[in-house]
């Protein structure tokens, strides 16, 4: 018999003591042991729970158990939760937490004291809520060399994104909109201004890439700016608007992870992935690459990621060394944005004749030694579907107003 | 050190073999230790290979070495593969395999092999390629009760499909392309009449439900008769034809897989799954539904799967009991595909007036209690989208067909 406790009595620390004693039995055969809630920590009071015996507002008395195998954080925030992780993991207990913000700042810390006492320090949840991808990334797909993740890690932002398209609503109703649905919080900030999808980034970059990256180090940028005019302009042009977060290895041996809106060609099953449901696709020298999809956030679809770590950490004996990453304090690794290569969207501010602006720009690219053929335009926007650096797009918009067609927004294009 | 060995040289086994060399520093890391190439077994000679060395015609020279760890199986067919993998298991060595036909006949048997011997036996590249998926299933999506599993499992027939449609092809011209471009075999029955669909829907089933399917149980169609009218019909109805494998737990504690051309709408991502390219989603009541997609054949792709099994056999010193399932030589568990409940997608032989269709079939539907709003139609195909029994199915083929409406084609619907 083995016993857990879960940190955190909210929506998702909730769910998974609902799952829990929902599929107990199925659950118990995958762990291949009897498995009981030992306790529940939290600071409030639940008096009319069906769990009321196991609350507890002292972590002292769950670490003084000894049947105590398995802590799930579900707390958020980066304290006290890691102050508690580290107290379970120097008394050799595994842990197991949803909570990114955790991760992205202390996650070298945490593998390192789970490999220093021989436990394990399981995230799952942190990435994509209900998606397996941790997992898949660093054991399914340990044989590849991966040259870039890119993904939709942020849901409220895909549903915003997509709601203006379908139904032809301006940036500030569909956030109105997914604030009554409760799928953005009051206060949006995180979602929209993309440091949620920044810390989701942060955590498939380290683990890929096996150095950690803070989120300061990332540029991020939210959908604010984003208006219906571009949803319908990149939907034109046969694509959609996605906050993508993304990570790429360069040339010069440093990644590039960024939080941005991005055109998504229809190409892409990216581009597809509508609603609140998250997308992240694996790119690596052996598969070409692979897409996981599902929901990113929720009671039960995180509660979900939570137990299947549960469970695997009761069934593993041993520390998990293939998730590991260093952290050496220098964040040299990490490139600047004006690195990257890309494509680009480019809107103007009025509508101009469609195919003089590819003739247009066609020419102006095969002047510079450039494939002019990889241009398309519609009445107010136009797609440079070939990469460019960021002194190419400069020198593409400086030559696009210099013809008096002002334009109103860019965008760099995600690969196909 | 640990030391592993392929069987088979073919298109999986060379690529195994030319993943690990080229990935190697990475492979090792992951596995937490060094590895070697200790043997392949071929009954070919490769005298010019850079790993001449390494190649024995006999199993025994592999068996005797006592460093071996792991064997990869990438022959294929029932045997000797069987055969070979017993007697590894039998010596305490773990196997993995890409082999469908050996899991789909002889799974639950090598399971309990390994269970018996204390080694372990991986299959991931059995299903679906590079895609990760086994590992998914049973330990990340360990806490969920599966209620149902969709799969586009065969790239080449995905293919077919896809260029009929976007390339306005006849079947057999679609065939003969797929054939050229070295997709499908020149004998192409194993793809297009389902039957390799129809192993991996049955390794999938019985993962998931715990209990061997066994191929000849399930019913299984191809895509012979899909024409390019279907196509086209069901683009016109917001939908794409795909040959689905499925499984899906029925009320009455049965599971019912299938292969079979399906109606997929477009708000379902799998319709928008392209190419040579796999999907899998797979339902359960925590997760709601996940998607897993990417390559599901070549050579590196499967590699792929293969050598992260390898890494895995290396790491996991115990047997992985969740990925168990038993034979208990009944297949009553399997329900009978008349149990089928499915909307349909029915093609007429000629065009006819679709709001004329769309009346009679919604008034004969609601006269019989159904929710008659469920249809819609274009001048040559209808849809009716909500879930029919084979015995009402046929009723409207008939009520139909008295119309003087002749019926072409019918396909069921899947669920969005």
């Amino acid at each position: 018999m083995k016993k857990f406790a879960v940190l955190g009595y909210g929506t998702v620390g909730s769910g998974v003591v609902e799952l829990f004693f929902k599929n107990r039995k199925k659950i118990e055969q995958k762990a291949g042991e009897k498995m009981e809630l030992g306790y529940i920590l939290d600071l409030r009071d639940f008096p009319d729970s069906p769990y009321a015996d196991c609350f507890t507002k002292s972590l002292d008395n769950i670490l003084v158990d000894e049947d105590i195998a398995v802590v799930a954080e579900c707390m958020g925030g980066v304290e006290p939760a890691f102050t508690y992780l580290m107290q379970c993991l120097e008394l050799g207990i595994s842990v197991v937490t949803s909570n990114k913000e955790l991760i992205a700042q202390k996650g070298a810390e945490l593998l390192a004291a789970a490999k220093t006492y021989n436990a394990n320090c399981f995230f799952e949840a942190s990435v994509g809520g209900a998606i397996p991808i941790i997992r898949p990334l660093h054991r399914c797909l340990a044989a590849n060399d991966i040259s870039a993740i890119y993904g939709i890690l942020n849901g409220t932002t895909n549903f915003i994104l997509n709601k203006m398209l379908s139904d032809d609503m301006s940036f500030d109703a569909a956030l109105k909109l997914a604030q009554e649905l409760g799928y953005a919080e009051r206060e949006p900030s995180a979602d929209v201004d993309g440091h949620d999808a920044c810390r989701k980034i942060c955590i498939l970059s380290s683990l890929a890439f096996g150095k950690h990256v803070y989120p300061s180090s990332v540029h991020t940028e939210g959908i604010r700016e984003i208006s219906l005019e571009d949803a319908a302009a990149a939907d034109a042009l046969d694509g959609a608007v996605k906050l993508i977060a993304s990570v790429r290895k360069l040339a010069n041996g440093k990644i590039l992870p960024a939080v941005m809106p991005m055109f998504v060609p229809h190409e892409n099953l990216i581009s597809r992935v509508d609603g609140v449901f998250n997308c992240v696709e694996v790119c690596g020298d052996a598969i070409d690459r692979a897409y996981f999809c599902g929901r990113g956030a929720g009671k039960l679809p995180t509660a979900s990621a939570v137990m299947g770590d549960i469970i695997e950490a009761v069934k593993q004996h041993e520390t998990v060394l293939s998730q590991d990453w260093i952290d050496d304090g220098s964040q040299d690794h990490v490139a600047d944005i004006s690195e990257l290569v890309a494509g680009m969207f480019i809107r103007f501010a009025e509508p101009h004749n469609a195919i003089e602006v590819c003739e247009y720009l066609s020419q102006f690219l095969a002047e510079r030694g450039r494939d002019g053929a990889q241009v398309s335009a519609v009445d107010n926007a136009c797609l440079v579907n070939l990469p460019l650096t960021e002194s190419e797009r400069t020198k593409v918009v400086t030559a696009l107003e210099e013809n008096d067609w002002k334009v109103a927004h860019t965008m760099p294009v995600m690969e196909a």
